[in-house]
């Protein structure tokens, strides 16, 4: 399927940026779940643009949530979420459509939907979409939350800039879940939306480094081969425009590494089995071991930017030239992190109703 | 689910290390897609393992194709292949059982399984279980040479050795089909060989990064939001024990990049759209763009590893010390690299055929 | 999962009978397919209530495409209808809400979701929400009218009064397409109208028999063993609220038929195979034969009738007495047939869609 | 998908009548199941033919079980078990291949297959595959009777003569469950039996009706809208070859009744709510009420007859005379009622984990 992922708690996903609407339809997650609208609505404004390294389209995301809500908590039945677009601009995008802009699903999507897509600002592949994953993943996370589940994403690495280590993750997690800039360093923040900016006046764009933490998850979950918590959580992650790559624990960052440094010896901790390290990142054989599932997802620099590019025209089969004009993101991924902790709730949930059953999410065991 | 994979064409395995037999079913295959025994042998011969870098276990791989072959062509119904287990040591697993190997998945499985899992040699967990992978994946790279779309994989990078970069695809991709031991370049080949057999020496173990190319895939393929061409590769190629990232086109390789020097220009070139560079690795917005696919999996070292680990013993929920004795390989990138192909072609048949329909892959198209 | 059906083409609804919204996402549907609204609202009109034989409430399903069409086209991507509810009542449903109305999913739904169900009006259970399939269908009735794919329902059976058989099926679908009250054989209808009205004023209900008609389906589709024709339409037609029992061809009515009296013999007309008969309902072996599909779904009494009835307080977990009163149905016979013209039309969308692929169904092949 | 089924407990079937094996991989069921071999053997031999009424060909049935059991219990990894086919005859089946026998398959997998399909004995069409399904259902039957969970089926009706209703259930469901011939009156029993050998003697065959009974069933289980049920019962019982229709509770037997007459009144009963009648078999608004389920099936005489036969020449495009030669069966309906226990089983085990988790089905809760 397409628009839809998971099998337990199923996230239905529709909508354009020019379009009437978008959102989100979440069906499966429990009844009983607590919809928090101020939360919902501090999510969304994680991830709404805001300072010159953002677009200027400023939509308010003023959605309404049309079923699966009574009073104040989940029904178990389908939650539809329709936030209505309202800035769009009555521009003509049809003179320039068919000058694929690289890094952009212009040609490929006119090779999938033959020319009948709706092209107006990225169309259904407009990071514009990712506000329903957000409001919905804000349901997920609060239901995870009353499980002891926790998620947060910082920006590791962007423009050259790094930020510090994980270190006690309830506190790093408890902090980021409020902050604007997702950097846990405070120097590093500031040098690091320094260099966004600079790179936003060139015309440029930048991308980076997305890392993160869930602590709380039970052992045992996960369901190999095929559903592994690594298969399925990249395959979602996946979806969010911009990732390209994603690895588990250390992965890359270790290629040359030994076993005898790569394993993580367990040891007993207040009668529990824990890790010494954590280079698997929080998962053997697929499946969770108890320690934090750590994760890092590579995003690559936003596709728009102002420089002029060659491109073709696939109306014409020709080669042209490319002006990008209009608003646009020069990075999105301090944006994008709240995508990925909503990403992630979604597939948790998901995956955890799967193995213990559709009423856990809610139940006080 | 869980040990069924695809929507189109589904893959199913099923198996113990040491019971009877492992094996897969795969199911959706179009029919008439020609059953080449002679390459599925030189398939499973490129997994098996060989020299002092591998494991001492010697399968012959004697499968049986039990259902879903008639008069040498697939018929179009399940075909099930059953691969005998004939190595197994009869040696009692059950003293060491609770003794959790650090990097495999004894503990999780038994979080999971609650101790009725079959622990012997890693179970179902065991590397073993991708021979039926592999040979299921033989039928599909059959089926997709048959429609002009190629697959390899190269160890890329193994014990700080390089191979070189892809070069004349085509080319490199051939040779590498029947390449034992999967580098390009020829010094790079027998230096890698030499830190490994090092390792293996020291008793220790060692991964590294595979590299895949895809040429042939047509424009327009792929199915986003949520099944985007990295998302459905990724979800299947975390299956692989060991595999612990996936990234597309160069990803964390080119974190600091800007979209001026991300973005891949399009061109027009023998009439036909195509980029200058790839760092996208063939993908825009999860749809195939008619360049090659290209990606990179991170290996981890092989978790079993002669030396002394840290552990815990959880039937007894103590600290202990485990000391591994027995058959197991000190890498297994260079086997790992057969199954990189074999899940991608099983995964591309899936996607070719969900969005071409069920015939497809036969049709002369 | 549970609100969402279909592989290639996918249908999710969601939505309360009393709640701001009811409404459908299909996902999936090739792009290109004319959206035509006043077909919709046809459609629409004929579910919707009128005379003395439905419910007084009347619900203009004034429906929004809030995304997924372009141009009076579809996209392919997700297309969201939302209906809005507004002839919702204030009245207080709490009073009685754990009177378990006889037949209705009062009492199920509440073990199902603990009481976090929205029960007012039936909540997610209500008749209601089959609007949101009749909109969609309207789409999918299009799309497979441009292959020359027609289906029709009339009402076989209703209160003792049967219509006659069908005969020239492309007539009699044409001719129930714009028939408001679905009888081929015009006393039949008076006397099944009148019938129905008899019971409606002894403040009982009444059920029947639904027959249904499919031509030019292409033989050789279904996905046996597990996804045949029949399996996925009765999958999907046993979701709409009264339908207990499902038969293909002849079923049940020919229970006591010998094989030769059974069997459909082939023969040849115009150069090609079809049946003499059609017992079989135009499916061998779960595969279409190229002879029409032909079913019929046993619908039973709308379960709400004014009389008293003998029931249970499930709060209390006592005896009870219930005394139904407000708006509803003493028959949904005469308006559910155009709801499972829809289902079928969106189940062979899907079928359709992965047999020949995504684009099959606006192609002119 | 199309030979897979099942989303928590997922059932994958494969093999064709003369191939080398017919099989099962069941994976999802909970690990520490016990696999009795003894009541496997049990039912296969409720399925396999016997006496007059059934096929000459005797098979033994001498499955392995070659993965995911250890130690006596399942595992929780994949299943499969294989049942090589031994009495193939080696008789030339390409002679007639292209005549297509009336109500088989054969002309519709020509369509779907392009003639690649294995056409010796009906190939993947052939009843036979259902010794699969019951080696599987075995074990499914033993894991629901460990949670109070019983299945049973008699001959509701054949050849004009009928059973007795169901009584006491548990009684009926524990008398059924050795019984050769699934009758209830003894009368009825040698009556039927009777006309079937007189049908077989004509050289005909005979169908009939198939009522089943599931005790213990928790109340709240079942996932509308889509996933009913008797949605998702019937889709897999559809696939049993020969069953043309399928009915929850009184459905087309009560086409004329009233709501008043239809309703099932509930009542406290030892301080559960109960039902006073049962014409909604169990579900209300497909969902379990936890009355028994009650379900019929209508099964089609056998299509094999040894009578002449109208039919075409599906290569040469003409019309032919077909006389059937070869084992074949006048009567199946006495062989299918373990394959509806088998599959009612299979497809209860995936209901229920989906609701209560993977482990529900071996807990004591």
């Amino acid at each position: 399927m397409k628009n839809t992922f998971g099998n337990s708690v199923a996230t239905t996903i529709y909508g354009e940026s020019h379009g009437e609407a978008i959102g989100v339809v979440i069906d499966g997650l429990a009844p009983g779940i607590p919809v928090d609208r101020d939360f919902i609505d501090a999510q969304l404004t994680l991830r709404r643009p805001s300072g010159k390294i953002s677009t200027a389209r400023q939509e308010q995301d003023e959605y309404r949530l049309v079923s699966g809500v009574f009073e104040g908590k989940t029904t178990g039945t389908p939650l539809c979420i329709v936030i209505p677009n309202t800035q769009t601009r009555s521009k003509d995008y049809s003179a320039t459509r068919a000058l694929a802009r690289p890094g952009h699903a212009d040609y490929t999507a006119y090779c999938k939907y033959h020319g009948f897509e709706d092209y107006r600002g990225g169309g259904h592949f407009s990071g514009r979409i990712t506000a329903g994953l957000v409001a919905a993943g804000a349901i997920a996370l609060t239901a995870l939350h009353g499980k002891g589940i926790l998620i947060g994403t910082h920006i590791k690495c962007c423009g050259g800039v790094e930020d510090r280590a994980f270190g006690d993750l309830s506190a790093d997690i408890t902090a980021l879940s409020t902050m604007p800039f997702a950097v846990l360093d405070k120097a590093a923040s500031e040098e690091m939306y320094t260099r966004m900016e600079a790179v936003a006046a060139e015309g440029d764009s930048i991308g980076g480094l997305l890392e993160t933490a869930v602590i709380g998850m039970p052992a045992g979950v996960g369901e190999p081969w095929f559903d592994t918590v690594e298969g399925v959580l990249s395959h979602a992650l996946f979806s969010i425009p911009a990732i390209k790559g994603v690895q588990f624990g250390d992965a890359f960052d270790l290629i040359d590494a030994k076993g005898s440094e790569y394993n993580d010896p367990f040891h007993m901790e207040n009668g529990k089995v824990t890790v010494k390290t954590n280079h698997n990142g929080g998962i053997n054989g697929g499946i969770t071991n108890g320690a934090p599932i750590t994760f890092r997802c590579a995003v690559k620099p936003t596709p728009s930017i102002y420089k002029e590019q060659d491109t073709v025209d696939f109306f014409k089969n020709e080669d042209a030239k490319l002006q990008i004009h209009g608003r646009h993101d020069p990075a999105i991924i301090h944006r994008a992190r709240v995508v990925v902790d909503s990403v992630t709730a979604l597939v948790l949930c998901d995956v955890l109703a799967g193995r213990f059953g559709t009423d856990w999410l809610r139940s006080n065991g």
